[in-house]
């Protein structure tokens, strides 16, 4: 699990189909026939749905990196396998969209300049000016693009043609409190990591510690998830909870759940960027 | 917190009604002026609503025990608090409904025979015959009551005479696969106890693992509460979670939260017949 | 991580030995081969001792068990590996050794009932008679074998006699109150999984609630690990904790600690059942 | 719980001394009289020490929080008591410690900025440049006073004369890797609270999280405590623990214990900040 930022870059495929007999054996042969070392291997079976989940590291033989990656994808189709396969020192480029709130971003802002995450962040971008000099004090260029309800559609519009211009692979949403239309989504066609404030699916939607207070639950928790078109309803990638009392207002569920949150989304970060969450239908397989 | 099962019968009040300047003086004044000793006071308001609560165990004068409790009654109703004194040594009846499942069963006799509880078992009643003889083991009588849709509202009449004529305090639903009718727990009128398995408000009503599976979560809970008129929506007493990957079907949530469901059962009802739990509106103050 | 007990027999194997290139494709391969289909596989490579790890699972071809088994022994030999394999289907037999404390027995024996472990419960062996009738209850049969300071060798003798007789390939040390000698574990030369009641390796030795009551700290835990020659440092299978407060006495966390015994004991006894747990040095590698 | 930054001011009174009865009612009613009104008051009783501690929040009449504080010292000097009593508006100055890693400053620092903490962070020490320019970054005044085994007693001479002329009041050892004297702590005599990256008593002393691994524990730990003379054993306030495999490398329970080392320490200063805290013995007692 330990970062690999100095070691001679391995390729991760992520792959996933129809299960059939011998699956690990073919994709183990494939990889030592042409000079590959498996270094980690994973899989799963889903028994009712009959499907297939694998996670492959492997050391390719020297300089065989680039040309495994393609015949690794053709492989893969070959067995009924769709792939995603990436070179371990590749570093996507990443964006976070914040509002006001500010932990989540500090955190990942700090975890990032401390070498802990293999990215590149390329952008900031907010709907308020809150957080512009934080972000320069993390030399990290910031963006400064308002939404109103009637100026939504125009502002999604700059927000995408920046993300193109700037080639951005995955879209971090740090407690940023609009919600991406659709569209957006669509457009983008990448992934965006939501943190809601919450143990989904209970209490998604707006206010959530104040709907936690109001039923009166003893552990809050949040969510890390993948955006999709149904609000706070895309693929969880990570969990967690705290205990609370009644003598927690809902200002002190709030303060103790911005921990939960930082943790949440920092974890679930780095698992996507690891190449270690799968997702399927409307659920992921998080090879930990 | 340990059991007083040998030591000198204290008294405990759980107290609740608008705050006011002084409520914490007068009452350790009252107890003071007729020979008590305080030994725990816990207290909490809740802000918003103007509510004070308390929780307050005291060794009483020498025989002052009785005259006590009927004497904190009315000293509480004159400064507006509504509550409930109990005598340490008083041991609640106790009845534990049952179906097929056994777990929480097994769990509850166990520890009420190695003497963590301080009740009496006085019935075990299920629909079925399955735990017939293991309740006989433990040395509790077993009353069988069969439920059909057909036959539930005179099933709910002779579990109710039962309960009447065994002067049962508390009812705790032990996994028990019948929802009770609203007019059940009206007639009963007393505390009943329900374990239900999940994080509530999340995936509340039937199948709840099921429900867990589908939505992909990464963390399955259970949720002891005090069973309302609509299910799955009384005030919460206590709660757990525990993790989950992709790895678990259904029937491994099953087991793993069978776990979660004994545990946190028997806190709940531990909690309960310390008197730690006061309601109010939906929600519990858990003087823990 | 079902349970299979209707499915047709498995192998599992755990291998480790030095690590080099190619040994997932050479165990899958030669899986393969012989018309087996890997199911499960796991492996680890810890990095500083250059050891290679693994457990795989595998559905050998009709009729092919038990001289894959024999097979694969040769095979692993042939890279250099230690295998261990077993047959699914294959129930070992299991001792319980307990004293006077029931909380551990009642939960193994509750569990075993209701088929949660594959393995046979041929044995209760105890110094005291106290849960003598609580075995018969279970349908376990009961062997009292008394030890004072002056007869443990003889006693220990009788024990490894009853174990040999049964053939018991696993020992279960429930809160069993007495240390087992350096001859004994040697003699018996089989795994023996003993549950201690501290987060080891703090408060190892006697008394543990009473060193962590003494110690105030704020969280308590268990340990369920192999027994060796030195107390309480064999290899750690599974550890959990529980938090406590000032409040707690030594009685409470006594009382708490049950249930992070029960649940840490019982995981440990199912890993290895399931045989999830490599032994190394003196630590584990637990593949769950 | 929560923060009272901008509430009126109140008195909050530790105290602990020899049990007896009605000392509940006589503080409760002492506050009465002069017109104050309790807001919160928890007790607890050591049964076996048979000593009394309490921890009592007051909103004392207007205008009599200052001579209230004086003459609560009297009373309490009365019953027996010693007491320690604080204005909530009080801001405590607060030095923190720090050597080159930066977590648990930045965390402290984000927490302090975003009003969390109810204290003026005065000074950042250090034995290396290294946090200089981050400190400056929050506005935080930097001192660099350099360690080696030749000039340690010239710089704790330094560091106390900066302490003294600053009138700081806590101490915060951020992960400063020196261990402070025994004269020191003598001279300072003012509370200093340390982060150990491990669950002590487990792993004390040098690289905890290589000892964790050696040892193949499954949980790795995190405890806040005030420093005395005796290394790593001073009274702990809060402890946490996270799970890890065999899969963590060293680098790895080292990148995870950076969380738990954050949560643990920002929680232990966040609750002597609110004189939550009162040391007895070598134990806390926690009043949260």
């Amino acid at each position: 699990m330990s970062s690999a930022a100095l070691a001679p870059a391995t390729l991760v495929a992520l792959l996933h189909g129809p299960d059939q007999p011998g699956l690990v054996a073919r994709v183990a042969q494939w990889i030592f026939e042409r000079g590959g070392n498996i270094l980690h291997a994973d899989q799963h079976r889903d028994m009712e749905a009959g499907i297939f989940f694998q996670r492959v590291e492997w050391m390719p033989a020297n300089g065989a990196a680039s040309a495994d990656t393609n015949a690794f994808h053709s492989f893969a189709g070959s067995i009924g396998m769709r792939a995603r396969v990436t070179l371990s020192s590749h570093r996507p480029r990443v964006a976070i969209f914040v509002s006001k709130v500010d932990h989540c971003f500090h955190d990942l802002a700090l975890r990032w300049k401390s070498g802990d995450y293999s990215c590149d962040l390329v952008a900031v971008i907010s709907n308020h000016r809150d957080l512009e000099e934080a972000s320069r004090g993390y030399g990290l260029p910031f963006h400064h693009i308002p939404v109103t309800s009637e100026t939504k559609a125009g502002a999604e519009a700059a927000q995408l043609e920046l993300l193109r211009s700037l080639d951005v692979e995955l879209v971090i949403l740090a407690r940023y409190m609009q919600v991406l239309s659709d569209d957006f989504l669509k457009t983008f066609d990448r992934p965006v990591i939501n943190i809601h404030h919450s143990f989904l699916p209970a209490f998604a939607g707006g206010r959530p510690y104040h709907q936690a207070a109001a039923r009166g639950v003893k552990l809050i928790g949040a969510t890390a998830h993948y955006a999709t078109a149904v609000l706070d309803d895309g693929p969880i990638i990570q969990q967690d909870v705290t205990r609370v009392t009644h003598r927690h207002g809902v200002e002190d569920l709030v303060r103790k759940g911005r921990d939960l949150e930082k943790i949440v989304l920092a974890q679930a970060v780095r698992w996507h960027l690891e190449s270690r969450v799968l997702v399927y239908g409307n659920k992921t397989v998080v090879f930990d």
